[in-house]
């Protein structure tokens, strides 16, 4: 059995949690927090929640440690920081400091003899995966990622920033059109407009002015003006009862042609449609957990992404269980 | 410059001659035949057309030797001997008699220090890294793979050997309901019949009995007595111009469940459009070569599946540039 600790006890942790329970080779074996351990109640029985200040207790007692925490403070200092003594996955995912981020994962990982994957989940993750394959399979095309339907928590959080505004959810929708436009391998070129649609539902405060949030919404720079927004004004009862879920998913696909004259088309289409986007990245880390053990017993120390992995780390069959099985 | 050389030059070793010209790595060295060496005509200026009984002349001209024959009789002998003396890469297909071939060639290739990798193509291949990825990240799930639109080859023989038939298509097309059900998440059991329907033009011998042939495939067992199968009577002429293309493609779908209670669907899928199979395929073979290479920098010697292969290997690009650019 594969012993766990999750640092951290959000969304991620809390899914992570629930997907070990699906998972016969590992255990959980403590979870981790900065809160006060008395404040947090686990779904797990038995499970012993333990102040961060005493993680290094548990350095023998847990082969992998699953870091919760989020991209813009949390990771950047703890998965550096926890490498240096656990074998870790992270699920670090702003994709403009990837490098910065393996680097210093990367020595401090060496340093202890221990390994670390980072950006695990499906985008980065899965989707970098697809990425990779198709473009070193078809070198002559075009790939596209789209996101979506789905939450996007940074533009809900531009919103609820607005003055007048009490709640807001943005959702992030691909555009049908360019998705059956890039299907049908015409590699259209496509403006940021033309691939995703936002949608946001805003509770107001009591006497603000809807027109003028409506305005500031849709010139907002970065986060709106290059898209086309529609927004709907709800009220609170609306809103917790239909825009509490956290589901989400999208699309990556790569046309390309083959042939003498590039007279064949071809399309590799990955997507995924998912109810909970915590509790599937969970999933997706849970299974990089074997990974981490397989680097380790290989004492292939450092840093790792999912594109360093073989798939068949990720299983809890056999070598030949899988080619007997799955190839 | 990966150097590299092509053994059997029909539909697939020309699709990986053309698949070559398009990788800026690699270069083709020469192209092995069974055939008089004569009676070959390249696509490639320049390129030498050897004897096979000559092969060995080329031991250390070649990096990587993509072997382009079939899994029927071919493959079962060529890649265990070729394994001895060169990097190979084979796609043998026969999903049942994987674990045999890969014992063969494993112990051939260990002896010779070389690297193999079998079974690399669309399926057994990219279908089978999804259904990989997929089973290890839900594993409280069901996964579905559907064919087709496409020829199959074995098919269209099987109904070519009965009396009366001078020419003949099998189509295998997936049924647009059972995608749907699956894709719904409503992980369906579907019987052979509901997942395929069968598709077949025939070109009949002057005088034939249309009926009867009609009969005898309908009924023919475990070729088409288990689907539907709709069968269409055509002259030649139309078959040559609509009936001689070689387009394929397909579906992996897993719906599976996350959270506590299983209360979150998920769903992953990833399918292939292919205006031509063997054109496909041959790119698939020809990414594969880069990962030969790695495997033997690395002193990695044996036989792998694609199971084995980090993503980053198929790449052209480095490490680094994978991490910036498409992680």
């Amino acid at each position: 059995m594969i012993r766990i600790g999750i640092l951290g006890y959000g969304n991620l942790g809390r899914g992570v949690e629930c997907a070990l329970q699906k998972s016969s080779d590992m255990n959980l074996v403590a979870v981790f927090t900065r809160r006060d351990p008395a404040s947090l109640k686990l779904l797990t029985a038995g499970v012993p929640v333990v102040g961060i200040q005493n993680v290094l207790d548990w350095k023998d007692k847990i082969d992998v440690m699953i870091l919760c925490g989020g991209s813009a403070t949390d990771l950047p200092m703890q998965t550096p920081e926890f490498a240096k003594h656990f074998n870790v996955i992270d699920s670090f995912d702003t994709h403009a400091k990837i490098p910065s981020h393996f680097a210093a994962v990367d020595s401090a990982a060496k340093a202890g003899n221990k390994v670390a994957i980072i950006s695990v989940g499906w985008d980065p993750g899965l989707f970098s995966l697809s990425r990779v394959y198709a473009d070193s399979i078809l070198p002559n095309g075009e790939t596209y990622t789209f996101w979506g339907k789905g939450v996007s928590q940074g533009h809900s959080d531009a919103v609820r920033r607005i003055r007048g505004v009490k709640n807001a959810k943005q959702y992030t929708i691909p555009i049908e059109s360019a998705l059956e436009a890039v299907r049908s391998g015409k590699a259209p070129k496509l403006s940021t407009r033309e691939k995703h649609l936002r949608e946001v539902f805003v509770v107001l405060e009591a006497g603000a002015n809807a027109a003028e949030v409506e305005r500031e919404i849709k010139t907002m720079p970065n986060y709106f003006a290059d898209y086309d927004t529609v927004v709907h004004f709800i009220d609170e009862d609306e809103f917790v009862k239909n825009h509490s879920g956290m589901a989400h998913g999208g699309f990556v696909i790569r046309s390309g042609k083959t042939g003498l004259q590039d007279e064949f088309s071809n399309v590799i289409e990955y997507s995924l449609k998912l109810d909970s986007n915590p509790a599937f990245t969970a999933s997706v880390l849970v299974a990089y957990v074997r990974a981490a053990v397989k680097f380790e017993q290989a004492s292939s120390f450092g840093c790792k992404t999912v594109l360093d992995v073989p798939p068949a780390y990720l299983s809890c069959k056999s070598d030949a269980d899988l080619r007997k099985e799955l190839l």
